[in-house]
């Protein structure tokens, strides 16, 4: 075994031509949709030869699936960040939590995952790969947005409320790739947020309220 | 001009197969997917010569645009017969209401638009085409939804809600499209049946409450 001072340049090329490959795929799809997005079209978009890429991922399902994959977990990364500079709880902060939400779900990862998905429609083996990837997504989330509004994720109503606020940042996202759809999307992250607080405060918060209802 | 009555055989073959075309089309949308949607494959699937389906539709925009546009009136108008067979007003309707437009979303006419609202992401001329019947679409089944749920749709929170249901149904559809999610899509439609009632009781319904809040 050679040791890690000796292994670094060479994984760190390897590592650097993974994740281009893995970032072409996703701005590929994303921007010029699933037929057009090939092995050899995301190695030419990433600068790398078809054979290194075809070294890393032999199949185009190969790179799809890691380029989602890879995305997922620095999008999850990044929803976790936002998550710790959220406002006082309260209802600025349940705006803030579906606002995140649904950002999520009109980034250019949701408009690849939107190709991958539909592709996926017609082709079982696909949906069979990328489905894991989706459940795996939505818990993360649906977690971290539970911890951020302080309500029990084990409270049936506080997860079909989460599961909701999942549903309808997809079909939003699913609308904004028509059209800039983001005014009015502004009103139903609000009118949904507003609701969301009603229906669980109604059903009794699973922790005491501590104050945070005014400005701060 | 002939009259109708020599007219009418030639038109009748016309308008089927103009149907048959429109029928295959939403058929191979849904289960093939948009790349595998031409005007030779629509032609060979309804049984028609390509010459006969180029002739009603120049262009795979063409076809593609009026199979949605005619699936979506066959589609309003099915829902619009349910709606005259609702449950009376109260719980029940808000659930069999909700559960009416997730079914819409979840049909093989959204697994077919789905297709092409994927397609259109990278297709500005293609989304120019398809924005408006999406738009229309939407309008009628918020109409029908605001009158059998009888709210009045010019008040602003009852739109917001009735829209929240229809963003809430897309993001269902596109679940659904991954695996058989009907379990879960179920008591999501209850969660938000029962909530929508919430929260537009509170604001007041937009005439007279007349009982109807029983089992009947």
């Amino acid at each position: 075994m050679t040791g890690p001072e000796q292994r670094a340049p060479k994984q760190d090329r390897s590592r650097i031509t993974r994740e281009r490959l893995l970032g072409a795929s996703i701005d590929l799809l994303a921007t010029q949709g699933w037929a057009a997005t090939t092995v050899g079209a995301v190695a030419a978009a990433a600068g790398v030869s078809r054979g290194a890429a075809q070294h890393h991922f032999p199949t185009r399902e190969d790179l799809i699936t890691a380029a989602l994959e890879h995305m997922i977990e620095q999008r999850v990364e990044s929803v976790r960040a936002v998550g710790l500079e959220l406002p006082e709880p309260g209802p600025d902060r349940t705006v803030a939590v579906v606002r995140l939400i649904v950002e999520h779900y009109t980034s250019d990862l949701f408009k690849a995952a939107l190709q991958v998905w539909t592709a996926a429609a017609s082709d079982p083996a696909l949906a069979d790969r990328v489905l894991p990837l989706e459940t795996a997504m939505s818990r993360e989330v649906l977690g971290i947005a539970a911890a951020a509004l302080e309500r029990d994720p084990s409270d049936a109503r506080v997860r079909r409320a989460l599961q909701t606020t999942l549903d309808l940042a997809r079909g939003l996202g699913l609308a904004d790739v028509l059209s800039d759809d983001s005014g009015r999307r502004d009103k139903i992250i609000r009118f949904w947020a507003q609701t969301m607080d009603e229906v669980l405060d109604d059903a009794g918060k699973s922790h005491p309220v501590t104050g945070g209802r005014g400005p701060f």
